[in-house]
């Protein structure tokens, strides 16, 4: 692992004391003169057709500043994919869910606002509702969109090599079915916004708990019809996303539109029960895998049809079915693929982005599969794994580029570490171990709106202040980002300030999703810092006497590389530079774009997809509690290839997270739904894993060093979250001998698993 | 007057809407999370020594956070210049007026901080006390700084030509008194400060109500023991400054000290009585002149002495007064001149910077002078002004390079407007005409810090981001940098957004003083803008198929200049530059430092002090009430030559605010002070002009175009402050037949003039 000044350092997150003291500013704690409150009025019916809304008791509250309905503001629809955009911010002629955004008022505190939002009445004509995406696609099923006959919104239908002639030359062929459930991001923040407008500019100014500050400007201009040059969008502190906070919500719509109208700040913050039911949780998903392999334990060819539940509208859609579809494609060689998606609508709370983003399900459905085939033909699970394992520099079915893989050791690491040769199969009943693995992208490669800039500037003091359009959400993107900055501008950390995800002042940025924050945002960083160097290495060339090229530089000093006493400090060459001999600001700007070779077209053509891909061998062991059916997970070792970590703290908190989160998908969180209603959507009921269920976490480093990430990073955070769920099904499976095929495998599934067995074995012994 | 697309035009200031709704947050409006507040505890007595300071009461109360004595904090002095700087943020041992600093507290709520604050008794062993200047300088008289003998805290001698021998010449040698008063800014805001502190990166940040940000910051980390670059200090939206606003105060420190200290942010806000008692205001100053001139006018030599009255501390005592000395040097040509003068402690307010900074006083005495003597040697008071009027291009006495010079115009002009020939000793008894004349600097060059940095982005969707460290303390800076960039980039006023004056984010700057704003940030603006051009400038070209210097530009248009059918849009030029074609964010960096021509050593020699200097001659009718007493300003006329005005709306602004001011100088205005306390420290008793007292206003354009100023722009604002006062003192004196020596000239003062005109008249006729 690279060690340098700052870069490949344990430096904590710049903002980590404002965070832990209170000081730092999330979206609800922004306090404008003269703000308003605001209160969104939901549906209470699963599909319905409004026949009225009341507002004049509302309107007469004495408080309440503007109430408005759908039929009061433009009829323009948002969402992620262009193609694909179909939600109001408030609901025009139906309703589609229960959750869903019917009105809005606006008042001079919270409590009236609220009190506002319970007098208005909404009448409706109930409709049938469909809340299965496998009913949904049925002949005459109710329509959730009248436009989308059969409720398939997004399809994908991929094909790499001969499927028929695969299985024709396998020695068998296994048919699998799996279904995997919905799982909410439960960010500690709830959503808010505050906007404010200038009525003599026609400026409008929103700060917003969002991911992607420039695509939210983008959906606020269309929907709002306002210019993007007279948009504002300011990301303050985001307590975790996730993916949750990518979209555009009624709380950024409503809080422009009651700014503009009254002129005043006005607030929209969520309570906890509208993030759960209102804004976006993982697709479940139904997934049939057909694999045909050799008797060695080679996949020959594979099938995946998975549908999709989308809930009520689209969010992602398409291109969450893309990226389920084609990164089945990793970590494994498979010639022979397809891959058959449909993202379905339901009369349900909206499917949407979320940490791995429609990968974790095919994952589950592959890791457990390959387990179960494993046993079938009686080959060793990690021994079959390392068979089809993908290396770098092969050429890919579906044409990514993959410069550097450490998939092969992570299997190899893994198992070992977890104790594999010692363990699979031979620990006592109740206890097993299993492992899955996956491979995750930097960034998507091909989508429009790629790239990231930065700009830096150095002052004549030597504070060297940042702007990158990078959204920090949580995880640590503007600490990476000014580690890079430090390490190549030859600073200390503490030099280096940094503006981030203010698209008011800071350079176009992707945004945050995919993991591809720092690679793109981090080479633009470099390139930006670069530049800096290019500005500032003359004058200490000629304060050195030596080349440009010779120079090193690191701690606020610069010295001549082979002769490191020949130096001097950075304060004596700002005063050279600065307003004295050199009158212009050090200004370095840079920008990053994925290199060309990987720009396919919109997510439909092969090509690379990515600039760069993670690799990443998860182990489990479990002990089954066999009286009570719960299910103790003792330690998750995780052998990971993530490139050279910027910041390795940052990487474990990541993994440490990701573990906890893929332990939440395999056996406790879910968000249930019954006849289109949240039964759940509170921190007490929803039940993520606590200190309580944290197992042993070992990360092991392999080290590739990739030749495209910033001192050659890559992605870490979100990989590691797709394969601790099947690594622990797969290790139940070890433990107690039962493959189960959905999620979360609950206490009760493994009761009646464990009953179903002894009867069984009664059978037998009968 | 030049009037291009955006530049010369009447463009509303940005910031407007948002002053006038209520949006714009000035430094009480910030809110911070965890917030505490700050009360100072103060003399109240003129002359002390510290003998106890009890704060046990007040640190019992609950709610109280922190309290802190002179004693508790490092033994560093502030000041705007280096080496006189006097002025603890709490007293060490002694006070040295009512009104000084001795402790502080803060506490959850400000009521709770003002009862803490109530319950601290501190004990002082008085001292014998001195209020005025020339008693200071006595032998024997108390020392308000034992370090400082005589009460003389800094001097000027300076001498041009050979006094002596030019009296010798002269036809006639007249000496003259006069006393100026103290005169306050009064600005609307208040002064506040609001700290928070990072305890991981030791950042400070301190969002204060100032003029100077940068210097703020080097004052505090003096004084707090923080380095620099740890420090950022934001200047929110300023109501007022007007010099007021330039020096660091107790409650900068108080704030940045407590929020290190108690890890939380936290608020200090002046009450309008500490404003009035505690800040600064306009020094007091006794002047004596002896002028020699001869029979047609024309002056040949002149001595001025001065002792102006500096309060307890020094501020900008040894620039102020050199200042005064220095710009008694326009706009009259004195080839032969001495200007003794002497900045003074008392235990009173502190003197500072305020409109003018040590000149309106000078110019009292000077334009009273001009229009006694030429009473007494019988030649007209305009045609006399003439007569010694300064011109363009001439070598001057202390090395002033005056490229352009409007002055003589606007002697023709004002006199001529006014109705001189008609109405000068020709009206009714009561009624009557004055002038006065003046000119400043545009910025002072000579001192250090002196540069002004500007970058300016262009983004993808042609939104133009300005930083730039000037600090708009409502004249309307950031608008008319803005308005420059517009210009200079090719798109309307709308699309060009400016944040400034955020050390953190903006490169530096000299600071909002010595009306050097527009020349100085104006031409780095300019600069950053070319920067754009050059950037851009090539696509454009390669667009429209012709050379980079053909292309014109305006409002989002690139057109060759003589084929102006061939053009392209901003929007098209940009999708070509920015991400796709080109992937560097356009980013354009400026700076400006006055030429190198005019550095001369800090105030001390001679040399061309500012880089360009504005003229005016003002007219002023009044008409005095034989019965009251009281003076009605009826008109105020200026002939001005300020260059090209960038927005000829502000500089309007500017010179009615400034006539306002210069009628409160002259007649009500008057900071009353007995035995060291302050007697009207309110709106509703200091008394300046409301809109009952407006008189009709109009300005005169004179016409110069310079070249050193962006677009030919030269100073505005407060050489327009220096006349008003002797105008209408010298129309009174037309009026009455009454020649007032000191300010204000107020009712009772007229009455008792009448009183014994009308008794020597009687006396005579007897």
């Amino acid at each position: 692992m690279k060690v340098l000044n700052v870069v490949g350092q344990r430096v904590p997150m710049h903002d980590a004391a404002a965070k832990i003291t209170g000081q730092a500013q999330y979206t609800d704690d922004l306090v404008l003169p003269g703000m308003l409150f605001g209160k969104l009025v939901r549906s209470t019916v699963a599909h319905g057709r409004i026949k009225s809304i009341d507002v004049s008791k509302a309107k007469a509250l004495p408080g309440v500043k503007g109430v408005i309905t759908g039929m009061d503001i433009p009829d323009r629809v948002y969402g992620i994919v262009p193609k694909a955009k179909d939600e109001h911010a408030l609901a025009r002629e139906k309703v589609r869910y229960i959750g869903d955004e019917v009105a809005a008022v606006v008042a001079i505190d919270q409590e009236t606002a609220e009190e506002a939002a319970r007098l208005i009445t909404v009448e409706y004509e109930e409709l049938p509702a469909v809340f299965d995406p496998l009913d949904a696609i049925k002949e005459g099923a109710p329509l959730v969109h009248e436009n989308t006959p059969g409720n398939v919104s997004a399809q994908i239908h991929k094909e790499f090599g001969d499927l028929e002639a695969g299985f024709a030359a396998s020695d068998y062929v296994f048919e699998d079915s799996y279904y995997t459930h919905a799982q909410n991001h439960a960010p500690m923040e709830p959503h808010a916004a505050l906007a404010s407008y200038d009525a003599l500019n026609g400026d409008l100014t929103l700060w917003s708990g969002t991911q992607i500050p420039y695509f939210l400007k983008r959906n606020l201009s269309t929907t709002l019809v306002i210019p993007e040059q007279n948009i504002r969008v300011i990301k303050p502190k985001v307590g975790g996303g996730f993916g949750q906070k990518i979209d555009m919500f009624a709380k950024d719509f409503c809080a422009c539109w009651f700014a503009k109208e009254l002129g005043r700040p006005v607030k929209f913050l969520y309570d906890r029960e509208e993030v759960f039911q209102s804004t976006r949780q993982r697709h479940p998903m139904y997934l049939t895998l057909k694999t045909g392999v050799s008797k060695e334990g080679k996949i020959i060819a594979q099938k995946i049809t998975a549908h999709a539940d989308g809930g009520a509208y689209n969010s992602t859609a398409p291109l969450m079915i893309t990226l389920s579809c084609f990164f089945v494609m990793i970590p494994y060689k498979i010639e022979n693929l397809v891959y058959e998606g449909y993202h379905v609508y339901t009369n349900k709370p909206v499917g949407g982005a979320m940490r791995g983003h429609g990968i974790p399900q095919p994952r589950f459905a592959i890791e457990r599969q390959i387990d179960q085939i494993a046993k079938r033909i009686g080959v060793d699970a990690s021994e079959m794994r390392l068979l089809n394992a993908i290396e770098a520099g092969e050429p890919h079915p579906a044409g990514f580029i993959i410069n550097t893989c450490g998939f092969a050791d992570s299997v190899r690491e893994a198992s070992k570490a977890i104790g594999w040769a010692e363990k699979r199969g031979k620990l006592p009943f109740g206890r097993g171990v299993g492992i899955a693995c996956a491979s995750f992208p930097s960034g998507v490669a091909n989508m429009s709106h790629l790239a990231s800039g930065c700009v830096v500037q150095l002052s004549s003091e030597g504070r060297v202040s940042v702007l990158s359009g990078a959204a920090d959400i949580g995880q640590g993107a503007e600490t990476v980002i000014a580690q890079i900055v430090a390490e190549r501008v030859g600073v200390p950390m503490e030099d280096v300030h940094i503006t981030a995800a203010d698209t008011g002042l800071c350079p176009l940025d992707a945004g945050t999703f995919g993991s591809g924050v720092t690679v793109r945002a981090g080479n633009a960083a470099l390139n930006a810092a670069n530049d800096i160097r290019a500005q500032l290495f003359p004058v200490v060339a000629e304060a050195l006497g030596c080349e440009v090229d010779e120079i090193e530089a690191a701690n606020r000093l610069f010295w001549v590389r082979d002769d490191p006493d020949r130096s001097v400090g950075m304060r004596d060459i700002l005063r050279q530079y600065q307003y004295i001999d050199r009158s212009l600001p050090i200004v370095g700007r840079g920008a990053w774009v994925p290199p060309a070779d990987s720009a396919t077209t919109l997510l439909t053509n092969n090509g690379n997809l990515s600039p760069n891909y993670s690799f990443m061998t998860q182990a489990a062991e479990v002990e089954v509690d066999l009286e009570t059916g719960r299910v103790n997970v003792i330690k998750v070792l995780t052998a990971h290839d993530c490139g050279q970590p910027i910041n390795p703290m940052l990487v474990e908190g990541q993994l440490e997270g990701s573990i906890l989160g893929g332990i939440g998908y395999a056996l406790y969180e879910d968000s249930t739904c019954i006849d289109g209603q949240q039964h759940n959507p509170s921190f007490l009921d929803y039940g993520f894993p606590t200190m309580m269920e944290l197992p042993e976490m070992e990360g092991i480093h392999i080290d590739t060093d990739d030749p495209i990430g910033p001192f050659g990073a890559k992605e870490a955070g979100e990989g590691t979250q797709l394969a601790p769920a099947p690594a622990i099904v797969n290790a139940i499976a070890d433990a107690i001998g039962v493959d189960f095929d959905r999620l979360p495998v609950t206490p009760d599934m493994i009761l009646a698993a464990l009953k179903k067995q002894r009867e069984e074995a009664a059978g037998e012994a009968r």
